[in-house]
């Protein structure tokens, strides 16, 4: 395909026919020039395409070197020749050039011309060249399908996702640029810097890339062709994860969430490690630290442990593994979103049978059963739910006293530390004051969602059984 | 994790809790031994986790080298003092050491012993350095998502699919190995071809993994946990691949398939492209020449062309698109596949209303219809339904005549030869002779599945209109 025949194709693609259109005769376009052969190949070709009204040239001079001013003037009269507006802008000079920090420098220099010019789509000249650098530069660094995937031919601009970054060159490689030039008797500026090896792509394009040529003379294509099928490959995957996460997420705060645990192992492989990358970036929408690594031991902890340990993501943020949820926290002990709390420090009585509330939705009801099997509630699984045998017509639910004692279930009889059991069962600090406690009289009966009392344990025979309930009754807000 | 902690857990996750276990106490294992320190180790490790009579060991001498044979003895030594059964053997001489010819020899040597000794799977020492040495390799070759998977813990052994093998060291970098040996006092053979950089992979470890390596000295671990990452999104995707494939799959010959054309175009790029690919291994299992670019052609015709052209696959295969079917055939002109043919020479007679039996279930009805909208008749787009007045109470089916003509509709009366209009409308050179041609008299009526002649057309106040249809019969063999 023709360089002229590859933009045609792009622009039904990617603009006219794109999900969002780009009117083609309102729109209006940021064209980035830096002067060299590919970016004025691509004005060359969009002045045709295009209205010059619809056109508007940026060039950004980082400073970096005295030739640099010869740029800019040469892209400013280029400009002007083609009767097409322009925004010619000058960086005060650095000490060290940093290739990252250039690139986010340009990017919204792009944004804010742009903004001005009232334009909702930037067109910048990276080609197919640029792109197998790009894949190689991701290679190098360590990345999953994502980042082979390379640049998108259509994406949200950097530093400003609200506007349209568009690549129509990235399946023409340079030598099509270059006899376009040719052609049309263009003169572009050679990029001095283009030659400087102190910068990573620039090693990678005079230094890898020809030894890999050796390997293989066709590895910039291929390099290509990877970026292409990933692209797709991934895009499915993503899709995938996206199905899934809204049936997996179980609830979530400000900086935590709480994961379906079953359901999330149930999942291949492959979607059990985009959704826990899903849940970190969930709740920390930058994270260049979140690594292969770091997933791997998340994932192993998720799908193995039976609780307790926390380990870290990225970010500041922990894995748990919570009974049936996983938890993501930014504190390893935090015990994130809803847990039964006295409303406040007075006690509250609960007749039996019937109910009273806690704080924020929360409720303990009692009531009383006939028991026929004794297995069943022995054996009960559900730590929200207690079977006690107890006399009195109603109990009192408070919070923890001072150097409190009770006789938990199953210690033949001795007696443990209201507090340290607390402790030993990971009830967060914060949460402990007002953690309900049943009694009758003064003697403790249910640490809610812990432990029954020795004492009013339902043994052979027991007659008067009464069922105790915490649950939360979901309030529509 | 130590080299014995790695191959107890790969031994819990792919052998003992494999899918089709082997069991620890029955199963024998031929281990791949070259006496370098890889195999070596990994002799050792499997020497306690095992029992002697569960192991033998396989060393083949390719002879390339005068030093080999030495290896070949140190093997048989070590198996000897190690009381474990060993099978070693030397290959001819040949002229020019080939890489790709040298192991498939190797894997079929290994299954010949796996035979003999009655083993069901084959173990060698592939480890991660190798795993970052096959991930590159594959890169450099050009591959999408299956290269980049690298070698797998347990596959089925190449040359021998029946046979399963293991390779319990993948995850294992080369240092730990040689930390192994040193801690017990192992002192395995150097392979003197390692260093010799005509092979792609000596070329790969010795020259161009420490170029990388100076790019990102972890580039070794970055492209294992790739190979780990792509496999687990490669296994979901051909998992969704092989999910779609029975309901896409129209109809399938020896040498031909056909394949929904609607359901596949509604399918995601990532899927449309490995169901071609798929469409292709169908038909030829070994497609060593399937590119890239050769998919990319068949996609882009299978999407936008409206028939016709057939595109080159690879192996000999092509791809057209049929109407709402694409074809992957062996010949570019076949159309394969069930068409209308008369079961002999001799004229066939069609009731009115009634029908006629062609070969194959094959069939053609025809009823009288009273047409109240003229409309739906003339738009009819089924080409195996036409609408014709012919007053006659029986038609003839037949065969094309030797110079016969006819005046196909929309031709204003024009008439046209019934065998040009036969090879225009590609109905391929076999299947003319019995191709059905439904006549009144000596006069043309319908030329089935393609055109209704002028002089039976139905016009504004037609009364004795007849609708024709043919089709086949499914016949449940």
């Amino acid at each position: 395909m023709s360089l002229v025949e590859s933009m045609h194709s792009f622009w039904a693609e990617f603009v006219s026919g794109a999900a969002r259109p780009f009117s083609h005769h309102s729109s209006r376009f940021v064209v980035g020039v830096s002067g060299g052969a590919d970016s004025l190949a691509l004005l060359h070709v969009l002045r045709h395409l295009l209205s010059p009204d619809q056109l508007v040239v940026a060039h950004l001079n980082h400073g970096w070197r005295d030739t640099a001013v010869l740029d800019a003037q040469f892209v400013a009269q280029t400009a002007a020749n083609w009767g097409l507006p322009y925004v010619v802008e000058t960086l005060p000079p650095v000490e060290t050039p940093r290739e990252e920090a250039a690139r986010q420098a340009r990017y919204r220099f792009l944004a804010r011309v742009a903004d001005e010019w009232g334009a909702t789509a930037v067109v910048v000249a990276h080609n197919a060249d640029d792109q197998a650098e790009t894949v190689l530069m991701h290679l190098l660094r360590g990345s999953g399908l994502t980042g082979l995937s390379g640049m998108s031919p259509t994406s949200p601009l950097p530093e400003a996702p609200y506007l349209t970054l568009l690549r129509p060159f990235l399946k023409v490689d340079r030598a099509t640029i270059d006899a376009y030039c040719q052609a049309h008797a263009l003169s572009p500026r050679q990029d001095s810097t283009n030659a400087d090896t102190t910068f990573l792509r620039n090693r990678l394009r005079h230094e890898l890339l020809p030894l890999l040529t050796t390997y293989n003379p066709q590895i910039r294509s291929h390099l290509t062709q990877l970026a292409d099928v990933v692209t797709a490959d991934d895009a499915l995957l993503r899709q995938l994860t996206d199905a899934q996460w809204p049936s997996l997420l179980h609830q979530q705060g400000p900086d935590w969430l709480a994961v379906r645990r079953a359901a999330w192992q149930a999942l291949p492989l492959s979607l059990r490690r985009r959704t826990l990358r899903q849940a970190a970036l969930t709740l920390r929408p930058f994270l260049p630290d979140l690594t292969f690594a770091a997933i791997e031991q998340a994932r192993r902890l998720a799908e193995e442990a039976s609780g307790g340990v926390a380990v870290p993501l990225a970010g500041g943020l922990w894995l748990r593994v919570d009974y049936d949820r996983l938890l993501i926290t930014s504190e390893p002990e935090q015990i994130p979103g809803d847990w039964p709390q006295l409303p406040a420090d007075t006690p509250l009585t609960l007749p039996v049978p019937g109910s009273v509330a806690l704080a924020d939705g929360w409720r303990i009801e009692a009531d009383r059963l006939a028991v026929g099997d004794l297995t069943a509630v022995q054996q009960n699984p559900d730590p929200w739910t207690a079977y006690v045998v107890v006399a009195a017509s109603s109990l009192t639910v408070a919070g923890r006293r001072s150097g409190e004692r009770f006789q938990p279930l199953g210690m033949n009889g001795r007696s443990a530390s209201l507090k340290e059991v607390m402790v030993n069962r990971k009830i967060s600090a914060p949460l402990r004051a007002r953690w309900p406690v049943v009694r009758t009289g003064e003697q403790v009966v249910w640490l809610v969602g812990h432990l029954v009392d020795e004492r009013a344990k339902v043994t052979e025979g027991a007659t008067a059984v009464v069922r105790l309930r915490c649950s939360k009754v979901d309030v529509v807000s």
